[in-house]
């Protein structure tokens, strides 16, 4: 008996990501403080710790929360501003313009704001974000009560942000300084992309990560254009580039890597690097497909990322999550690309292993920081359920998620919406076929 | 003034979708019994029609109500109840034992109240429907107030429902005598595939459905292996089989219609066909991506279908919007393609073209039924909105429903849920962005 354990989550279903594959019956998880302290049978958990508070999630699946390896969260201002429109005229007539005219630390401090709403409500506990001013992101993270990764971003033409890549680099460090004991609040190096940021700088960046010990967080081979500008100015394409000025690594996320050839994946799965996906953002700005289940059958780590609500245009990681099984499946015309718990490993596990957080955070095991999320699954449109997992994927949607934690602080709480009668009716007809048909 | 107006709904946005393109503002939409009176702005209507009821929805934009161009709607029962595996083992190993073992007239009617009241609920008003049983199917959506035409389903082996082609037809025909003059219930002649349908019986299904004026709803050219196969055992591509057989016409809805090279595209233009696009269901099903954009291009008429729960797994027009976008867009390679006017098009008054119910439903004019839908955009998710038609493509969903009315009737009705304090400073931080970045 463990007398420190202070809550008792008692869940229908639990699937605690690692290991792989596994979906537990009426199990419990034990609190204590910001951690976990236990994952046990129900009846073991309440015989071993009688005095803890308990709260049961009866047609509930709990699971870790999801990592957003992905997003520039400020630009939740700007959703759906400009849509439909070729990636250079969105970007040169809408997003540029905009940001060019309105961001500021306020900007970004409000709209990072709004994306953490959003992001909490639907289940996510940590971000990764990359966008200017990363010290006003921060304060509005902690704020929220998230958990996030903000990326001292790097550009070498001047923007309202910085005069060029040396002062992001300088803001950059003076913001994780102010962070630094933060125990919500990390950082990355993260150079914008390969075609916006010098030879010099990437160098820096990646010794100045490597000093650090930091992630770096970089936009590569979004679009067949930017690997023939590569070429023809610097005779290379990007990630080989790259690899000459030494950033890839065990810490290094490539983002949206859609355009990758053989010796594109050799060199992620060399180096050990890892991928942020970001299908919908792919698909809406007509990107292409990212290879994702020849990558994730290469060994290499893939993670989900939403990108920024401009060009998504929410920051919903079960979206994303159905969004790659579906897009994974249509692009290899294999119904048994990227099943469901590899979707759901991709959005929690995956996301914090690219990070260097999986002693932290990305699943349900004793010893790790307590940010989950319950879903229902007892509605008309959630029923029948025969396998909770798919329906995380498949069936569910951020507006089912009931409880969200973060360090073992309840952060989202809905009370459960009463059904009319007919509902009940409804439901209770359901659960006989349900029985039936697995009987 | 006209004293037999009963309700006016005003609203933040309505989208009439015809005239096509357009978004009003602070307008008004005239109901009288279930028709739609008048469509005027706010202040005309409130002088016209001092005495009718007044709904305000402030924060709403409200549209015709979808129209889910092909589902199977029992086989929500069997929602999730197979993933991620082969089109044919999950053919061969779950669905149909599992058909074979449990479809009876009360499974489908369960499962058809279970799928009505999910399809009502996001906003789904009318269901071009697809299986066993349609006087059962015919009686849950009648009970759940929706509008529905349903398929008398034709298949040449024995099933529990029929014995053959001809005892399903005898079958669907009874079910149309005994709904004939139903208001919101209508049937089609529904041969399931090519590839299960003979030459003879689909011959009587061509000159039955030009006998009795009605449409023919049937797959078509959904795996590459139906190509193939057909090929093989009928020298031609399904297609044109069914054209030398009668099939293709103004009332002719081929679901899919994945795989089509360029005579098959020539073949449903020449006859005027319609087509129910099912984007979702193809991906994961691993079917491939049906050629959108060049159907819309070539002038035939596109709408959208949930397929079934079994193989979606839900039933909601707003991510069959969404994904049809998306999968244009990267399938193209063109970020233009399928913009969100078009793809609120397809999911409304292009499925009420294909079913000849043009004259009734699928746009916001005067004359036709009211089947509606308003969606609430004042929630932090979906926020800020800058555009109501995109973001009903691509910021909201089904949880964001608030009303819908079938032939005027009130169907669905959520009471506004109160927002914390710290949501309401956050959204008041958020217009005051809005209003500066516009200006």
């Amino acid at each position: 008996m463990d007398d420190t354990a202070d809550l008792l989550i008692e869940a229908r279903w639990i699937v605690p990501v690692e290991p792989a594959g596994v979906t537990l019956e009426e199990h419990t998880v034990v609190l204590s403080g910001e951690r976990i302290l236990a994952l046990l049978p129900r009846d073991e958990a309440r015989r071993r710790h009688p005095a803890a508070r308990t709260l049961a999630l009866t047609e509930h699946v709990l699971f870790p929360g999801f990592v957003n390896l992905h997003a520039h969260a400020a630009m939740s201002l700007m959703r759906g501003i400009a849509d439909d429109l070729p990636l250079m005229r969105w970007l040169q007539e809408a997003i540029w313009p905009t940001e060019g005219r309105h961001v500021s630390a306020a900007f970004v401090r409000d709209g990072t704001l709004l994306a953490a709403a959003e992001m909490l409500r639907g289940g996510t506990t940590t971000c990764n974000d990359m966008y200017f001013y990363p010290d006003a992101a921060a304060d509005a993270f902690d704020q929220a009560g998230m958990r996030a990764v903000l990326g001292a971003v790097v550009l070498d033409f001047p923007t309202p942000y910085a005069s060029g890549a040396d002062d992001c680099l300088r803001k950059g460090l003076a913001a994780r300084d102010r962070w630094r004991d933060h125990p919500r609040i990390g950082f990355t190096l993260a150079p914008h992309a390969p075609y916006t940021v010098s030879d010099d700088a990437l160098q820096r960046v990646a010794s100045l990560a490597a000093e650090i010990e930091v992630p770096i967080h970089i936009h590569i081979h979004e679009t067949a254009q930017e690997i023939g500008d590569s070429l023809t100015q610097h005779g290379t394409r990007p990630l080989a580039r790259l690899e000459r000025l030494g950033l890839p690594g065990a810490n290094f996320i490539g983002v949206h890597a859609v355009h990758l050839d053989a010796t594109d994946i050799d060199l992620l799965a060399h180096h050990g690097c890892s991928v942020a996906h970001c299908p919908t953002s792919n698909m809406k700005l007509a990107s292409g497909i990212a290879p994702v289940d020849a990558l994730l059958k290469r060994g290499i780590n893939v993670g989900l990322g939403t990108d920024g609500a401009a060009s998504n245009n929410r920051l919903d990681m079960f979206t994303e999550m159905r969004h790659a099984a579906l897009l994974a499946k249509v692009a290899t015309l294999d119904a048994t690309a990227v099943p469901a718990h590899t979707a759901l490993r991709m959005a929690t596990l995956n996301g914090a292993a690219a990070l260097g957080m999986t002693d932290r955070i990305g699943s349900i095991e004793p010893g790790k920081l307590a940010d989950l999320c319950a879903v229902r699954l007892g509605t008309p449109e959630t029923l029948p359920c025969f396998d909770p997992v798919s329906h995380l994927v498949n069936v569910a949607g951020r507006e089912h998620v009931t409880h969200v934690w973060v360090d073992g602080e309840l952060r989202i709480e809905e009370s459960k919406s009463l059904l009319h009668t007919s509902d009940r009716e409804l439901l209770r007809l359901i659960a006989v076929w349900q029985t039936k048909l697995v009987t």
